[in-house]
């Protein structure tokens, strides 16, 4: 899967002539139920021949932290932040119907049966096609990440600026 | 009311030398708040002359599901999911204070009182003044729903590929 | 910090040949850890030379009365609503991990610590950086709020025509 990573879907050569189309998308969300939209629209973009960037901040970061690592920061207050948001996309949450997890289970049973990617699936398949997957620095600040905490595959960490800059002109979706 | 559907407001003429104005919604929630919004802007985007999209996606499409028809899938997971998110626009919850209801109670009565329309009016307002309403396929993939569940006056069912078509150019916003 | 109100950062000058390049954002939520984003990007954006815009709507507008104005309607609704939400930006509650306020203790501790900003601080920075800060005409009327409920520095009380009037052409944001 990763051999192809950085490579553009043969869609893209299509609309060189005008502005480039774009999709920028602000991945504030954590859950599970929010990811699957953001990564099947960013695949889907993507597919279209849009440069297509996902800025992951605050809750969104979370799916990016790797699965052996726990955020472990600086002090307490960090560690037991962390602990009730447990990183990497296989412990994501629903955001309603979470009574012991069963919303979950329900949902990735569901979507299984149906041949809905995973988020994980996605994750991986979001990279293969080109689609920026890019972290919040302030956020990773914020919880003592650091860049080899996160999944590989991600461009350079960076800031509001950047995200705003590459919205201009875009589809821009904050979910 | 049902008279003047697919009819565009007198606004619509006035923007017909560049490119038309385009407004799209992703409306992925479901709740009482979040589909007053929705529908508040969309109808006011078309009030003003520009061409309106809702794509009803994920929690979403449960407000246009028809008050007769439980969602009932073809096994025990879909029903129990079904149970915990009944369709139809009456019955919308609120995502903050829904304390056995109260809120939504209260919510709905100030609404009334101060003559703020109620989802299912601004629903059927939406289709009389041309606003596009589209379910999305995946969704009633997944949820083992058919065009016939779901109310009058829809578009037919598309993808995300067909929303981010639309999205391009336009105002979009994920709610 | 009051002495620069309205005054633009030095960035605006750089794009005044082609259309203005503005940011506008449907602030519709009041928690604390969605007001972040909007005011961080919509700091961000007008440091950049943005023409920026928040629309607070609905729990969005909370943040924006004054700590010592309790919203008191002319009913015993629209008081237990208010009660619920208590407005003022030193208020606001985390849309997650809300135990017993825990979450939101951390988390500003956590900010404090790593010196970003809090939402009060964020707000008068943005209105000093002349980010237009406009209420919701329809849910002030809805809460039975006043004008001189709100906060200093505000622009006019506007609707979602004047809001979707701004957004064409804009970077589009609904948080």
């Amino acid at each position: 899967m990763s051999a192809t990573v950085l490579e553009r879907p043969e869609a893209a050569p299509e609309a060189p002539s005008e502005q480039a189309e774009k999709l920028v998308i602000f991945a504030w969300s954590g859950e599970l139920d929010r990811i699957w939209p953001t990564l099947i629209l960013a695949t889907t973009g993507a597919a279209m021949g849009k440069e297509t960037t996902v800025f992951f901040t605050f809750w969104g970061l979370f799916p990016l932290v790797k699965d052996e690592v726990r955020i472990t920061g600086e002090n307490w207050m960090q560690k037991m932040l962390s602990t009730m948001n447990r990183g990497g996309a296989d412990h994501l949450k629903l955001s309603k119907m979470n009574f012991a997890g069963a919303g979950k289970a329900m949902m990735m049973h569901l979507a299984k049966e149906h041949r809905v990617a995973t988020p994980q699936e996605l994750l991986d398949l979001a990279r293969e096609m080109g689609v920026r997957l890019v972290p919040c620095q302030m956020t990773m600040d914020l919880l003592g990440l650091k860049r080899e905490d996160l999944i590989e595959g991600l461009e350079e960490p960076a800031g509001a600026t950047t995200a705003l800059a590459e919205a201009q002109g875009a589809i821009t979706l904050f979910i």
